[in-house]
């Protein structure tokens, strides 16, 4: 048999992340290159106690097909949370869905909107599976700067003047992997440059209520009054990512065809993990939770910045996440990033090179990203120093 | 905002059986239109137990990321139960990965091997989930015919010599719809033909286990030693289909790339789901479980025939299913067959229209599908009845 790829597909390359994550199985290896929530920050007690009731009390219900919107008393309860923790109130000419983590979302979205050669724009650098999505549906892909406080609003606005720009996807709040915030200013000029053009924000909102330092900003979701804004939340972070249980809310008519997409994808999502959620919400202090695992992270965020500070040659910059799971890191003028991530493996500290978060991995780059929330503290101390000491070896 | 749906969405529609299950959560209605397992078939025990020990454990596993292609020890345990029940050896070719229902195998499948305008043939008629799916991808579908003993061999090699034939989807056990299976001989021949024309193969069977007369028929991945069958197996008719646990075996360059469609699509199948999944396997007596299912459908399915051949009038037929779930019925020629559905809706019967299963939905049919695994044996009795009673109102 002689096998031929579909053309969406046969240009695919597995995440980096991903493989590099394959690659740290090894225990040596220090691994600042997941995405993982901290262990610690999974409420066990509570799942496993949820979970007995769930299957003590409504076993066929958790075992049986259910409906593809999702469970319905999980699909009122994040109605509920929307409303009175985001301030996002779902309009008439709107639904919500529940999703397979907010990754389906992406790609629902995606098979919905966009043709081959359609222009998604996304921030640059941005979060590689929704890149990797985009691509897969044979989208053209184009990065928008980042600035400090979010993209570049000219470099933004000239883009979406351009045919077929079909959507902005975005992660306002501690952006996987930069770890910015895009300011309240920015937010409304992206939503009104949005509306002027008629291109729809994806607005990828996992890491919201990880806000350890700073005021809430409102979502875009919040500000749209015209149906702009399709805002996707997850309970990877908040609850935990091996649930797969995220949702998305969108325009009724785009909502229709996401459901008949996720018909023919995975037709709904696991009705025990929908059902912990839902009983998550309803019967524990979210609130409470929340202040914990605040405390957790940013205690590592902390933690991993002051040791870089005390390690690290000067000359490499760094974000200052307001919350989240992740910082950037840039080498100086000059130097080589990918080489320097190579010795770093081989030290036994992992971290992921920028590149790969670009639209365009060509583009030169000497950035790379530090996850702060998955090691345990001696870790990270130990995988600063490690790097720490590659740093001034590798500057001098 | 103005909204424009992509060419692969525009025409799609929500699946005609889903929205049906919809309109029948009235509870006067009896549904013969589901195709959900019997509520007394999960093993409810077993699976409190498992979970209860899963969450104690080893919650951090059961609740953080998984490497997209599953849970290794499930994925152990699949090449095993393919080995020793199934008899299917995975090649050094090939590769095994789990996901989140036989559902999304169709997905990654499609999306690996399919160009827009490129055709599917699949029998006719067939699953309506994976022929949207299909549909979802721009394929152009193709019906072949199906006989007592499966497909009509002449038309299928007719459309395999055609250009751009990608794919053939079957499921040789109890199909859905019909509840036809195919013979041995014609699975060799598929598979001959297969390998003639190269096409592949898309092996699907959901059903396998659940024979309740007559003799297990080998797989055609059980007899394919050049890599022309992809085939799926599901956890969701022998455990429960809402855990969304299923898998799939293909050659390794097309897994690989359905890998990276699957981390682009949900990252990878719920943790606790595939952990529950293998301690099933691992730890219980999988025959007797087996055993006991198909003693529930083999009394179900006698009892939904022999009430029929008791109520309805003569001039229906009715295949005979082995095992599976579902059976089909043809009114007589002349009859209108969505007239007498709509009617037995009205007497509050669900069944599901033919059509719904027809590569091409034009193309006249006079069979209606009826499901005998969801309903008690007492709505069994009572829903055959009334439709009896139309038949023989409605065929006077």
């Amino acid at each position: 048999m002689q096998y031929e790829i579909s053309e969406r597909m046969a240009a695919m390359q597995p995440s980096m992340i991903r493989e590099i994550l394959k690659a740290t199985s090894n225990p040596e290896v220090i691994a600042f290159s997941a995405g993982n929530p901290a262990p610690n920050a999974f409420p066990i007690g509570d799942i496993a106690q949820i979970t007995a009731d769930i299957l003590q009390e409504q076993p066929v219900d958790a075992l049986q097909y259910g409906v593809t919107e999702g469970y319905p008393l999980l699909l009122e309860a994040v109605r509920n949370l929307c409303k009175t923790r985001y301030d996002i109130s779902i309009s008439e000419n709107e639904g919500l869905m529940i999703i397979s983590g907010a990754q389906q979302g992406a790609d629902l979205v995606t098979k919905t909107l966009i043709n081959p050669g359609d222009t998604v724009l996304c921030e640059d650098p941005s979060f590689i599976g929704c890149l990797n999505c985009f691509r897969s549906y044979r989208a053209k892909l184009v990065g928008i700067e980042m600035e400090e406080d979010g993209v570049n609003l000219e470099k933004l606005e000239a883009e979406m003047k351009k045919p077929h720009v079909k959507l902005f996807y975005m992660i306002p709040n501690f952006q996987n992997p930069s770890g910015i915030t895009t300011s309240l200013e920015k937010r409304k000029a992206v939503l009104a440059l949005a509306q002027k053009y008629n291109v729809m924000i994806l607005e990828d909102n996992p890491y919201g209520d990880l806000r350890f330092h700073g005021e809430t900003i409102p979502s875009i979701k919040s500000m749209d009054t015209e149906g702009a804004v399709i805002y996707m939340g997850s309970f990877s972070k908040i609850i935990a990512p091996g649930l797969r249980v995220g949702y998305v809310i969108a325009p009724k008519e785009i909502l229709a065809k996401m459901v008949v997409g996720k018909q023919c994808a995975d037709v709904h999502t696991t009705m025990l993990s929908q059902m912990i959620c839902y009983r998550f919400l309803a019967t524990r202090d979210l609130d409470s939770h929340l202040s914990r695992l605040q405390g957790i992270y940013r205690g590592k965020c902390e933690l991993m910045i002051s040791t870089m500070e005390k390690e690290f040659a000067s000359g490499v910059a760094h974000t200052n996440p307001e919350g989240g799971l992740f910082l950037w890191c840039t080498l100086p003028e000059g130097a080589d990033m990918t080489s320097f991530c190579q010795k770093a493996v081989e030290r036994g500290v992992a971290v992921v090179p920028g590149i790969a978060f670009l639209a365009d991995p060509e583009t030169p780059c000497r950035s790379f990203r530090m996850n702060f929330s998955t090691p345990a503290d001696e870790a990270i101390v130990e995988g600063v120093k490690r790097l720490g000491l590659l740093t001034k070896e590798f500057l001098r």
